[in-house]
């Protein structure tokens, strides 16, 4: 079983992108966004992670992505084939993306540091 | 260095929370936030990890925080200290809280899996 890590003394770049969806649309959204990633966006530079979770209530998607650069990134969008598949995406939903980095992590008082 | 663990197989919840923020106190909301988290947050029980960014714009603070149950969040929004610090958050900033699940984890097409 794959997993990622954050970690707050690396240079990546994240993106924290929120999609808002019909609930009736959030599994075909899922699935779209997982598609995508798989058959295009996992294969381009730069790309470290995707990470994508349903919300609770039913109406959002949110993926969790990991990119070495800002540039990558932003290849990313002008990328024909990546960006075909953003466009069918943005067809069902709206997406909210925030590009960030990591500042600090907490862990539970009683956790080894 | 601590980091964090974003893994589609455990039964978290994981909450995104996006603060939108006049860039002018982006900073100082970062530093409540982890006063918050270090003196309260991480003390209450289902607690896992609270993962603090800034995103590049200056206009947006995220947490990507792990709880291990949909009770153990909801019983942090109730603690009479936490929910004082919460309110102080949002005096400086609006609050978009998602709660979710992980659906699935992709990585670079040739990662070890």
């Amino acid at each position: 079983m794959s997993s990622s890590t954050i970690n707050a003394d690396t240079r990546l770049v994240t993106l924290v992108n929120i999609f808002t969806v019909d609930p009736a649309n959030q599994e075909h959204l899922i699935e779209l966004w997982q598609r995508a990633t798989d058959e295009v966006i996992r294969h381009l530079p730069g790309f470290i992670s995707a990470n994508i979770h349903r919300s609770l209530d039913g109406t959002k998607v949110v993926n969790y992505a990991q990119w070495n650069s800002r540039e990558a990134f932003l290849a990313m969008l002008n990328d024909p084939a990546s960006s075909a598949h953003l466009k069918e995406l943005a067809e069902i939903g709206t997406a909210a993306p925030v590009l960030c980095e990591v500042v600090s992590i907490h862990h539970p008082a009683d956790a080894p540091k």
